[in-house]
């Protein structure tokens, strides 16, 4: 616990290129295999002690169920607000829930001087976030930071992480949203094989390229991609860039200046070496 | 592999607070168990392709047989160069050499467009660093970041590893070098009793407190402070301090400002959010 009455966690945005979603009973080994990019671009969230308990996102309260299930767990859900703040917009793509859910966890642990684990921690909002529906992999990606591969689903003592070693400027345009739910609620079996597939070919060559080639054709052969960030990443492509579609999201992202060169208007970040932190 | 004709990494330092060895045929299952703090402070370790081949720290030539391993393993020793600039005192409990081989690992296969993953690069190192005798923990521990608990010894596929979910300012210093390999040369068994034991209160109670208390009882009830570093840590914790010696060096190390607050001329980073990644 630190001396000031409110303490801080900055957990970086994700980006998932490619996945498989792997449900199970238990939400501790739900999850999903895949790929993707942790971004410096995330959200600092900020747990207070108050009277006054809520969840704020950039000013506004909103209803955030997984954020409550794990203040719940911890037993501060009475006295504890939460206040984040993000550089991504919510529900397109960039693990803003699962930011907001680990940093929530990380942040009142430190506030109210609980004595948790980083495993325990993350354990806790990777359950939230399976049962709420809002994400399968963003959690443990985001907790490892780098650019994760995950092998194999589920919380710290069920899954298995990788990584790509690089380190890369990405670029992102956002159209607007998709809903998990609603895809996943689909017929999953091309997903399934599609992200499967992609999963075994990054393995054996764990590059950034081969990310995001298996990645653009994991969008194509699950028939994910959308008009509009299709018409993106093909330009992209078509300009000599490397690009894709980020999962679930209705938004493009590209390596190095992928998106300006094919005359997008990008935001543009960095892969994020530090996985989610409680900061100072 | 990057445009230009040199990769560089960054590993954070790491000290060791308390430590079990555990020795093993496999290399990649040996190691050992404990906890400690990486360090902001750490190495850039540079690759570069040449014909004069060699390892440099901080502009001298320097024999150091793990970096070596690793640049054969990865099929480059003829043509790599390796320049190593430390923040830190090589042979003084900070982890030096174990930052220079992932180092070199992360870096060489950055530069000859090798495609490994974070994984195989870290087994590479873990199991170079345990055959050479500079190390057991330090890798598994730096590839991390944050404040590791090793749970349970060896590289990625071997080893399990928890964390401290804090941030603090670190403060050190340094009176000179311990053998490890004389320290593990002679009677074990209290060293691993006393880690074990640290190891079992810390896994109670992962907090920053409890895990530089448990260090300092470590360093007593196995018998491994020197009167210098008893003098400075007892001096830290007389002044309210926490404090306690890396595991194996003769250096101490205090939270915050212990070690200036008992008079001395200190060090001071923060502990490294990030764990060993490629730079720019």
């Amino acid at each position: 616990m630190t001396a000031t009455d409110e303490s801080t966690a900055f957990v970086p945005g994700h980006v998932t290129g490619f996945f498989s979603p792997c449900p199970a009973d238990d939400p501790a080994r739900a999850g999903s295999r895949g790929a993707g990019l942790t971004l410096t671009d995330g959200v600092a969230v900020t747990v207070r002690e108050t009277d006054e308990s809520g969840v704020i996102l950039d000013g506004d309260p909103i209803a955030m169920p997984p954020v409550e299930t794990v203040l719940d767990d911890l037993g501060v859900a009475d006295r504890a607000r939460v206040v984040a703040e993000s550089d991504l917009p919510l529900g397109t793509g960039f693990g803003v829930s699962g930011a907001m859910t680990l940093g929530a966890a990380l942040a009142a642990n430190d506030r109210f001087g609980g004595e948790r684990s980083v495993n325990d921690l993350v354990t806790l909002a990777h359950r939230a976030e399976v049962e709420a529906g809002t994400g399968l992999g963003d959690v443990v990606a985001q907790a490892r930071g780098g650019i994760p591969i995950r092998l194999a689903p589920g919380a710290p003592a069920h899954g298995r992480l990788d990584g790509v070693p690089a380190t890369r400027r990405v670029e992102y345009v956002t159209f607007g949203g998709l809903s998990t739910a609603d895809v996943l609620a689909g017929d999953t079996d091309p997903l399934v094989a599609a992200g499967d597939a992609a999963l075994d070919r990054l393995v054996d060559a764990p590059t950034l390229p081969t990310l995001v080639a298996e990645s653009r054709r994991f969008a194509r052969d699950a028939g994910l991609f959308t008009d509009r960030v299709r018409e993106a990443v093909d330009a992209a492509v078509a300009a000599g860039g490397e690009a894709s579609m980020a999962m679930l999201g209705e938004t493009a992202f590209a390596l190095d200046s992928g998106l300006t060169d094919a005359g997008f208007d990008a935001d543009a970040c960095r892969t994020c070496a530090a996985g989610a932190h409680v900061t100072d």
